[in-house]
């Protein structure tokens, strides 16, 4: 039984990553980065997402996935907040989106023109991890109230993160948060992990992160 | 393709009822209340254990499963500060516990004398609530700086669960956090849900949780 069940995620996993190659190379004929973004429920993903296009809206014409199990409040709050493009993706029940869904819903997205492509992914720190979206970069967010220790127990989510954005710093005296021994937790499941510190609140570390995702589409 | 996979999980799920409902049934036999705890990653699981296991192991000898993709600082966390049974259970990479798994967690664990056992779960809103792991009662936290929209997100999490647990209150006026929004939106996923709120670590609204719990034991 196990067995199955292993064998039917490989196909999976396998399927999805063609689907991911593929998707990839329709974006770059179409001149789009695509950012995968994942955390856990709450980190503060559509808040960053809000400051980061309102820096980067001025340069790059941005759309917005919001996928969420259920509801539609934050397609409704960026496009409200940024006044760019953005859909919501419902995945009946599902915890995490495969290359496939994002195909499906590019599709139903008038994409032409676009510069820049975010997916807010399900609010997950696990399965997300496994399931190429087809992006470009995948940037993830650890929220400071969740612990400098999650690096230790959710490792893979840090392995496949080049960014990795600890969110809510101005909370850090609070929650008794070791920003080194977050960073070496991080460092020690991906040594090119690139790491920001900002709270999109406060506006404090955001315009260094905007700057960064600016080098990177640029070379798109 | 969609379809076979649908199928699998059915099945999966099937089993697993049935592996959940023999290992409830061999627990009671033993006269011992199983609680599967769970939340995101960060939500204060650990700590608020911490706090009820200290005010109930003087009248109930209590167990510990605390379940992670990798890593045993909880475990280590647990039994320190606690002194009760801890066994860490690592999920090789997967997002929950199925049944199976608990049960082969307990045939490792010396669950002789004990009358109740806590399961702390992986880290996630979505995928463990999928599995009935052969509790008698799921107890859900939701923290603070997650936010009051949660169970809007995250429906069968709050449906499966009878114990709903705002955590990190002493946080609420920095997160702007609505309890009225929250318990509203709650109980639109499961209208029975008893709600606490809670500071594990000011010790705030825990021991009206450890009360209803000793009830549940008491009845058990």
């Amino acid at each position: 039984m196990d067995f199955q069940v292993i064998k039917v995620k490989e196909n999976i996993l396998e399927e999805n990553s063609k689907r991911a190659d593929s998707l990839r190379k329709l974006l770059k004929e179409k001149g789009i980065y695509f950012i995968n973004v994942m955390a856990s429920p709450g980190s503060g993903k559509t808040t960053l997402l809000t400051n980061l296009i309102n820096r980067l809206k001025g340069k790059y014409n941005i759309g917005v996935m919001e996928a969420d199990i259920d509801g539609d409040v934050d397609a409704e709050r960026i496009s409200k907040n940024t006044g760019v493009r953005a859909i919501q993706i419902h995945t009946s029940g599902a915890c995490h989106l495969t290359a496939q869904m994002v195909h499906d819903a590019i599709g139903q997205f008038d994409i032409e023109g676009l510069n820049l492509l975010f997916l807010e992914n399900v609010g997950n720190l696990v399965c997300p991890a496994e399931f190429d979206t087809g992006s470009n970069i995948n940037m993830m967010l650890l929220s400071v109230p969740e612990g400098d220790d999650k690096p230790l127990k959710y490792p893979l989510m840090f392995e496949v993160s080049n960014i990795a954005v600890i969110t809510k710093i101005d909370t850090a005296e609070i929650f008794d948060f070791d920003f080194a021994r977050c960073e070496e937790n991080i460092h020690r499941r991906n040594r090119n992990a690139k790491i920001f510190k900002v709270s999109a609140l406060q506006d404090q570390g955001v315009e260094e992160l905007s700057e960064y995702i600016d080098q990177l589409v640029e070379a798109r």
